[in-house]
């Protein structure tokens, strides 16, 4: 279908002032912060109601056009990118009402298009928490995070975004409502669709209401940022920690690479010496167990050869800095380069220091540089390299898929799959969990409109 | 195919002797815990082998006999026993090896087998914790506690079975093995598989092989034994604890049916006055913490009238006669009525006195005893029906489905649905959302061999 008769048609089902065909404002919707894919669409539809919603599918089924949701294009794999045409993409940022927190039954009700640090902020006047928090929490909706099943710096001891979705409202291509779960906080009633739902990145149903288990706010929290010689003292850390009966809320880490670049911006300690540096997350209640746990960190890491040293940060500045630092490290590498080839790997904790090793041979051999940081207490770890010479091994990410794979991990923690990786993605899973997945979005989306092309092709795509 | 042919045909896979076909140990297999179904089974296969798992699971195909796994029996739906002829009763009680202890990647690998609390305590050696604790843990199977989705106790703050659930290796019923997941504890690569497999009973694959995630033990714990006049302070309590910064391990509640019988052989804390009893518990790292907390709670709890007493119990025998008691309420019911019936029901936390006041508005209707016990930070109730007399109502739990529907509850909160609740399954799901799993059964069981009759019935059982 042509795309001004498309259009036409498409005015009959929603408002006039829902399809944005303005070129200018298109753009907008071209890139996601994958910095390698750009795809213009033809138009934007921006529904705010379920049967406007339900109106597109049916159409969109019937002429088998394909639907590709938007949140705030802060995926980092191409996910929300409309690259067929005609296509459907469907932005959900107006479906953003935060419909219900329930202090009773510790549940929020919200639509997919809300801000997720909008959510966190509303629910603390609760006295109550969300805990996740991907770096691009105050962009990024919450719809997005549940379609690229996406985690954050708390999963250490909080998990996440799939620990806390207790029921969703899923409309199916055919435009049928499913209504998964609800209040309830736990259940062993048949399949667990719900998780089915979470990180299958808009291709089997567009979630329309989301509902989210909260939990009591910690009472007081404290971050330390701890200085090394090298990522080797700095893993180490981490493992002796974690065997210490100590829970941390978050242990971040950040490589040499990352310190140069941010600390261009930001005035990190330990400037001149540091190499590596952890950001420890604690919750406490009382002074008195802060100080003790403050005292047996220092403990643990005073023993550690390559321990350089140690600030406790109460809530202050210097805090707020650490953390802003911390979440500004892939805008700080765009501002520097070119280009910058990124993958959101997963290994077991213990081999982090073997997956980093090996990958910053990798970026010797490639001649580029290579950023290795994210969530030492899940064994994520986002791999930037950075580049400025347009002439660069564009096959260095597939080695790197190598690597993660001869180490038991997985290509991706907790940005998903999208385009990006999903030629690689039957290496890990191999062709029988590939096929097994195909057919489970075939019982949901027969006509394979929803997303297709994305996490792995269809014969149809 | 008769059963002495068939069991000629099956020791040509395995050897002799894990074929077990003696009439009076045969027994043993023919009733769980539901106190409802007995079916003695032909024979029970014990494979200690993947693939004599695959052998058989080949030949079941080829022959299209049911197969139904048995862990220990303490299931409390019907879900483990084989009630068609003939059926391979497969008992996994043989493959129960704990594999590995990961302490640096804090991870469990595991056979389906072994009983959760020697996982648990073999895990407490090395200093680390594997939370989930459903009352039966001394002698369910971890792989059972997959199949029916168990939670426990501690679920309030660390959450149930499937949260600890990294990877699993499953046959499928073509033989055939998937590798799902593994050491890495986060993943965003495609449909998640592995909660799929969770409370599945057994309908979708046979699990051999399971990856279990750890967590830093807390280092201190205690028990806070709560005596109220009645259920409602008691649960006024549990909202205002929750919404005070405390996040508690446990919040376990019972009702005073349940407190009659367990005072008949417990020596529990105001047994004269009390008519229904919270056990808190709290992991704390300092006494100074214990002590803020302890004040914190008194200090809640002493504002909400019908409150009577409180007893903060450090590791002692009086603690774990409590928990003792906690754990040992179907079996005193067990003891001192014919008929118990029962439903584990889950409705949103706020809702748990509604439910309560109706269920037990019915058994007076009825004329029978009820009680209601379980977990109140999870909004699980588990409803016991005492009855002696043989002439009770059959229907009476299906008007409990009705009310738990009604204020948007779910037929089972962590038992699974087995035989017991297949018909009611649907009123709260739909018919659309049972056709769904019907579709996912077929494509991972396209012959229908894998425990058939179980959550669902499909066209052909």
């Amino acid at each position: 279908m042509q795309r001004d008769i498309l259009i036409r048609e498409l005015r009959k089902l929603i408002p006039y002032n829902k399809i944005i065909v303005d070129r200018d404002i298109l753009q907008k919707y071209s890139e996601d912060k994958s910095t390698v894919y750009v795809a213009v669409p033809d138009f934007v539809v921006k529904p705010t109601l379920v049967n406007e919603i339900q109106r597109l599918l049916l159409f969109a089924t019937k002429h088998n056009i394909p639907v590709i949701c938007w949140g705030q294009g802060t995926s980092v794999t191409g996910s929300c990118l409309a690259f067929k045409k005609p296509s459907i993409l469907m932005s959900l940022e107006k479906f953003n009402r935060i419909l219900e927190i329930d202090k009773e039954n510790l549940i929020a009700v919200v639509e997919p298009g809300v801000i997720v640090g909008d959510l966190k902020k509303e629910v603390e006047r609760f006295n109550l928490f969300y805990p996740p928090d991907p770096a691009s929490y105050e962009s990024a909706t919450i719809g997005g995070n549940i379609a690229t099943g996406a985690g954050g710096s708390t999963a250490v001891k909080y998990g996440v975004t799939k620990d806390y979705v207790t029921g969703l409202e899923v409309i199916l291509a055919s435009g049928e409502i499913l209504e998964l779960g609800g209040k309830v906080v736990k259940k062993s009633s048949g399949y667990n669709l719900i998780d089915l739902f979470i990180s299958s990145e808009g291709t089997l149903g567009i979630i329309s209401k989301i509902y989210l288990k909260l939990i009591p706010k910690p009472l007081k929290t404290i971050t330390v940022y701890v200085t090394f010689s090298d990522m080797l003292p700095l893993l180490d850390s981490v493992n002796k920690i974690l065997s210490s009966n100590i829970l941390p809320i978050s242990l971040e880490y950040i490589d040499d690479t990352a310190l140069f670049y941010l600390n261009k911006k930001f005035n990190l300690p330990d400037k001149e010496k540091a190499r590596a540096s952890l950001i420890i997350q604690l919750d406490y209640d009382i002074e008195e167990q802060q100080e003790f746990l403050i005292i047996k960190l220092y403990e643990i890491l005073s023993k550690i050869k390559g321990f350089l040293d140690f600030y406790p940060l109460a809530a202050s500045s210097k805090e707020k800095e650490i953390w802003q630092a911390r979440r500004a490290i892939g805008e700080v590498f765009r501002e520097n380069f070119k280009y910058i080839a990124k993958a959101d790997i997963v290994v077991p904790r213990g081999k982090i220091l073997t997956a980093i090793d090996k990958i910053k041979t990798l970026a010797i051999k490639n001649s580029v540089d290579v950023s290795c940081f994210g969530h030492a207490g899940d064994g994520n770890i986002h791999v930037n390299f950075l580049i400025n010479n347009e002439n660069f091994n564009k096959n260095i990410l597939q080695n790197v898929y190598k690597i993660v794979k001869e180490i038991g991990g997985l290509p991706s923690g907790e940005h998903g799959i999208g385009v990006l990786k999903k030629d690689i993605l039957k290496d890990f899973l191999g062709n029988r969990q590939i096929e097994l997945m195909q057919q489970v979005k075939q019982i949901f989306d027969p006509c394979n409109i929803l997303n297709p092309g994305k996490i792995f092709n269809l014969s149809e795509d």
